[in-house]
């Protein structure tokens, strides 16, 4: 018999080995069914297409006939190293040192799965494997645009009737020990694009042109002249940041015809996409009509990115508790329940059952040199172990 | 003997032949040179060099060996004709109809030296040539770098002893009907980048990034929260405009590093390069440490562009009324005596000699189908021939 794939450490250096960046397989996704077979689990391995996108294949694992379900979520994908060079250890070679193991992907999150793994490796060796069902819902497409991923996944688990009752995503959740914050929910994201169109003209005539750059800086303004809101016990206030601000005017003779800029928002539950939306439009619409000192109307366009990211919190006590006492179990942290942070998939997954977010130290993540003290990939496997028992346990 | 150049029409279609964009001379300095020698003009054309920029030839000619010294200023070069097909006649053709002369340089300002040309070929034709020197400045670069032009021709002559008492520049001062308009004094320019440098990172994460774009909207908008000025009886309210504002950061999800921006200040009288320098970097410094809100300082960098123009204002009331009258005689109008627009070489001979700025009506210039009315173009000449008179005989 095959020895089962207890050792974090070993499953994590397999799947580090695979480069598996976006959207590349690289080897990561058949390394991860060869651990999750001997564990009993069905593994499939859909390939999501969409014109003018490279195709993503990802894993769908289930193991169980009945009873209730959990399922983990994750991505293999990872970011591109960057420069190779400036790595102590190679990005893709799984080496450690000084009780780190280095790897693009160490921490996001080709650890979390890593241990997720060993975790019902070592209940399936002690014959502590609960009843009920278990799946695993693995994404190839996190990094990236994130539609051949997660999104399709869900979907097509959905057409073969998988119901879920509750999910643990394994990105990296914790701040600067394991364990000090887990995550119940997530912001909000809204993109856009304003373009102001003016009147090209002579500087040394500005009456006869209309600048476009003063306009939009007067509808910026506007965006950000007072708070959306001030937070709440459950979310911090949402912001409004300005990404980026173009003219490529050449000239200083010249007063440009067109100014354009992006902003996006991070908003809290106050919020709906829709009602954001709508507040921003009727701010924007306003300082445009204003004319107290005889500047004309702004003439503008707002272009919405597409595929806003809803904001969402997890109320689900059952699954947030088995967490949280999980944690506190084996860390002596009790961690801290936020709702801070990115985006992540959690908010697709949120429409399928209650989501709840905790792994790693992320402190590394996307940066050279990324690395995970093995001794934290020990402690993560057997928080895991915890919460699995537990929340299986409190089910009824 | 020749026939002396005195139809301003035939020495206009001569000089627009040649396709004189700057810095080509193109033929068009030869052709000045052959109508000026018949007038008994010695004709001198110094080439000047600067290192990184192309050669500029230049024209300057004289006639008589004493008494007042009038120079009449202008350029032969032209702008691009941009798309030909656009035109309704050939640009470089000299083509006429309905009354209109078509032809890059028409107006801007191969027009007014042709008709200066005529006004000093029927004077002598007549036997009516004042007694003193005239000049012709002739510059080869006016609509690009102004280097290698008019500021160095003038450094030429003063070395060959050339002392001049009164300038007409002939560029088209002329708003809807000619004689309407006269300058005797610009405003300055002045142009500066301001580069805000803040901390880049995830819009998630404002508190550990520093958003530039805010930064530099804060900085721009202290320079236009107040005016600078009110103008005065001499000249426009000075004002600002921003000409660029450029970021380039393509990522919805990422706080950039770097914003940058250009203004350019048209000022007038109330003000020198270096005091309207010191007010706005009060401005800056100030709206850079102001903190109401806790926003943190804003890093920034202020870049002035080399070569502002001061602003200048003729005072010489022997030359300007020599000038309003003669319009005012030939056409009944009484010019508006003004210091709007932009800059032109005037700011480099305001040094030499007191300068007034006289000549067609603007509308065409650096349009396609530029053009200026064949009567226009007689008026003008006839103008110029009862300005030359009056001052002269003005002289004591």
């Amino acid at each position: 018999m095959t020895a089962l794939p207890t050792d974090p450490r070993e499953n994590l250096v397999r799947l580090i080995r695979c480069p598996s960046v976006t959207p590349l397989e690289a080897g990561v996704l058949s390394a991860l069914q060869e651990m999750l077979e001997p564990l009993e689990f069905s593994v499939f391995r859909p390939v999501f297409a969409e014109p003018g996108m490279e195709d993503v294949e990802n894993l769908f694992a289930r193991r169980g006939g009945g009873g209730a379900h959990l399922v983990f979520a994750g991505h293999v994908d990872v970011v591109p190293p960057g420069e190779e060079a400036a790595w102590r250890l190679p990005p893709f070679g799984g080496e450690i040192r000084d009780g780190m193991l280095f790897g693009r992907g160490a921490v996001d999150m080709k650890g979390g799965i890593a241990c997720f793994v060993a975790a019902l490796a070592r209940l399936l060796e002690r014959g502590d494997m609960p009843h009920g069902q278990i799946s695993l819902l693995i994404s190839g497409d996190e990094e990236g645009p994130a539609v051949n991923g997660t999104p399709k996944l869900l979907q097509w688990a959905a057409e073969r009737g998988e119901r879920f009752d509750a999910c643990l995503l394994g990105e990296p959740t914790s701040r600067e020990a394991l364990g000090d914050m887990m995550k119940v929910g997530r912001r909000g994201s809204l993109s856009a694009a304003i373009t102001v169109t003016g009147r090209q003209g002579h500087v040394a005539y500005p009456d006869r042109a209309d600048n476009p750059v003063t306009g939009l800086m007067r509808l910026l303004a506007a965006l950000k002249d007072r708070p959306l809101d001030l937070g709440n016990e459950r979310f911090q206030p949402s912001n409004l940041e300005i990404t980026t601000f173009d003219v490529g005017n050449p000239s200083v003779n010249v007063i440009p015809e067109r100014a354009t800029a992006a902003f996006n928002v991070r908003f809290n539950d106050e919020w709906s996409v829709a009602t954001l939306q709508a507040e921003l439009t009727k701010r924007l619409e306003a300082a445009a009509q204003r004319d107290e000192i005889g500047r004309q109307r702004i003439t503008f366009a707002i272009d919405w990115k597409a595929a806003p990211a809803q904001v969402f919190l997890t109320r689900n006590e059952l699954l947030t508790n088995a967490l949280a006492k999980a944690v506190e179990d084996q860390t002596g942290r009790r961690p801290e329940i936020s709702t801070s942070g990115g985006t992540s998939d959690a908010r697709f997954i949120k429409d399928a059952c209650p989501v709840v977010e905790f792994g790693l130290v992320g402190q590394t993540m996307h940066m050279v040199d990324e690395r995970v003290a093995l001794a934290e990939l020990e402690e993560l496997t057997r928080i895991y172990e915890l919460f699995i028992t537990r929340w299986f346990g409190a089910q009824s």
